[in-house]
């Protein structure tokens, strides 16, 4: 087994694929869970799992003697960080908890890849303990682990987007970690983006904007401004093409395919865009239960619209991806089914697959220093 | 006639209200823009108009001898406003364009509301301008005339955002007018937000919320803080309640009425939502084009879709509200056809008709000094 990449076999592309899910930390329970690694499964042979949580629950939920069972090894934790807990609170108390196993097995590179249901905030605080860059002080070693990447002050999280594009997909990041941003931040989350959506969208050389109110070069913050010229200067040597400044109609739009902004601004567009949705849906369902003539309008346009909901179904582009870790975690929705569930893992096995961490490292450490990009790099 | 309301005829709810319309701004032409003011005058008679911009054009335009024509002043203005002017340029060259000639007829009381769909950024510099709150030195008088209204540091931009509630729309400011906030600027917003809720949504006491990336009180920004304890401090004296931080996704939520937020983030989330549901439109069309069955199902369909398009029609809440001045501006968008500019005549004669410039200025006044609130105000 070789413990650095969490894989066990050969070659790139052949081997199995280790990811550590915190079973525990969802709104609906280890059983919805379970079910979407079962999944998963089904349609990817090459998946193994290391299951975080109360070993007697999980042994009982993944019925033995299943192919689940084969490819699952249950690591007991003693304690759940709760859905509502303040990350500070969750730091104190971290240590034990199906969460922080789950973090710690990719930082001792038993898996590739972390996903957990679980509180946002504390996971991300948990993460940068874990996962960023090495520490200094000896004291330190002990308690902190996956640390951020060198290179990255704040870490992002990327999402998916639904949109006009092929992939279907675009990327926006920082979609929460933080509330602010400066132009070194958002340099850093352009180059990020850009190596993310090589990997996860396959796509050779990814259109990142920089999301403003407006695309003429004097609107918008002087840092958006500062930005934009940094972007620019590494967009040659870091293969992605930068477009300039987007506004939010562009988000799902298939003139760009990575969004770049702030975590606050980030959260709040996704979040607006899910409440329109979801408002859309809802009037919709109410349009067509309008009449007995709109009811049965319903049942001939049922085809069309189960096709419109599956293109926006949120399930469908369910995991935040942390990025600027030394390790790669996602978070899955607290609410996230079996299917949304399975889409979060499928985007972890693309992502160890791909050996994205290690890519990712590179590509921000080229920007840091541009002259090594001539280099030429891995995606 | 009374100067002052630019109103014709006795009492209040009764009496005609004049609108002045700067007929040049948009990208469609002058033909739409008169298309509107027709419309608008058919389903309501008690509409008169100045409109500005090139009076032999304007003249062709609104045939002679049609009850329009009888109710409209032709003003003539020398120029117009690009819609790609810079702001600072704009400024330069203001003075006889129709967009200025607009404002200073609300400004001398000719008329209650100006609408404009041209260059937003240009209007609200010269609207800053034009009404103000009074000026200081001599020398300034001939330069300066509508002016922020007393108490307001930055004039915002309110919009309608469609919503579940029974007047389908929530309000959303600032949409816009400036790329920051401070705390105070979020306490004027919070107040105008209520104070133009309670006159354009006909709601008593409107329920104000805040814009954060969680509703736990920890999350956000420091200046949110701040600014949730003093908004929740004028709230009992203002006729409004403050129900706490709100996310995106309470965009359309019918467990708010106002949404308070800086103007960069509002514009973002305002355009997010509008490619939301332009995407998702889209993708309704694509997947009732899909196969012979589905077109079926689409003509079956077409009522209940025809519904769901009227409810999520972005023309209908067409008119962006600037809010803070001595005066109200609308900003049309500028690719309204007549339906949008109808919407956007109707939001002004409602806002005329409730004199709400009076009104907000005494709400405004009214936080400033908060023990006045207790006397009792208009809403």
């Amino acid at each position: 087994m070789n413990g650095e990449s969490g894989r066990i076999g050969t070659g790139e592309g052949e081997s199995d694929v280790i990811i550590s899910i915190d079973a525990m930390g969802g709104d609906r329970g280890v059983d919805v869970v379970v079910r979407g690694m079962g999944k998963s499964l089904k349609a990817n042979p090459r998946l193994r799992f290391i299951a975080h949580g109360d070993a007697d629950l999980l042994k009982r939920t993944i019925h033995p003697g299943t192919p689940l069972a084969e490819r699952t090894e249950v690591r007991h934790a003693d304690s759940v960080i709760e859905m509502d807990e303040k990350p500070s609170r969750a730091l104190r108390r971290a240590e034990g908890s199906s969460m922080w196993n789950a973090l710690t097995s990719v930082r001792d590179g038993a898996s590739t890849v972390a996903i957990s249901c679980g509180n946002t905030g504390a996971l991300m605080a948990l993460a940068m303990l874990c996962l960023r860059k090495a520490p200094v002080l000896p004291q330190e070693i002990a308690m902190l682990c996956l640390r951020k990447a060198p290179g990255v002050n704040r870490p992002a999280i990327g999402v998916h987007f639904p949109s006009l594009n092929p992939s279907g997909f675009n990327v926006l990041l920082d979609a929460g970690a933080d509330i602010r941003a400066d132009s070194d931040d958002l340099l850093k989350y352009a180059v990020m983006g850009a190596s993310y959506a090589r990997n996860a969208l396959d796509l050779k050389r990814p259109r990142v904007g920089l999301l403003n109110v407006g695309t003429e070069e004097h609107k918008g913050r002087s840092e958006l401004h500062d930005a934009a010229g940094r972007i620019a200067a590494v967009a040659p040597t870091s293969d992605f093409e930068y477009i300039g400044y987007v506004e939010g109609s562009d988000m799902p739009s298939a003139r760009v395919d990575v969004i770049v902004c702030d975590g606050f601004t980030g959260n709040v567009a996704l979040k607006t865009a899910e409440g329109t949705a979801s408002l859309i849906r809802g009037l919709l369902k109410e349009a067509f239960a309008y009449s007995p003539l709109s009811r049965i309008g319903a049942l001939f346009a049922l085809t069309s619209l189960k096709r419109l909901q599956n293109r926006i179904d949120p399930r469908r582009s369910n995991g935040g991806v942390f990025l600027g870790l030394n390790g790669t975690v996602i978070k899955s929705h607290g609410s996230a089914d079996a299917t949304a569930m399975a889409a979060a893992i499928r985007l972890a096995f693309t992502l160890a697959d791909h050996s994205f961490t290690r890519k990712l490292a590179a590509r921000v450490g080229a920007s840091d220093h541009p002259a090594d990009a001539q280099q030429g790099l891995t995606p």
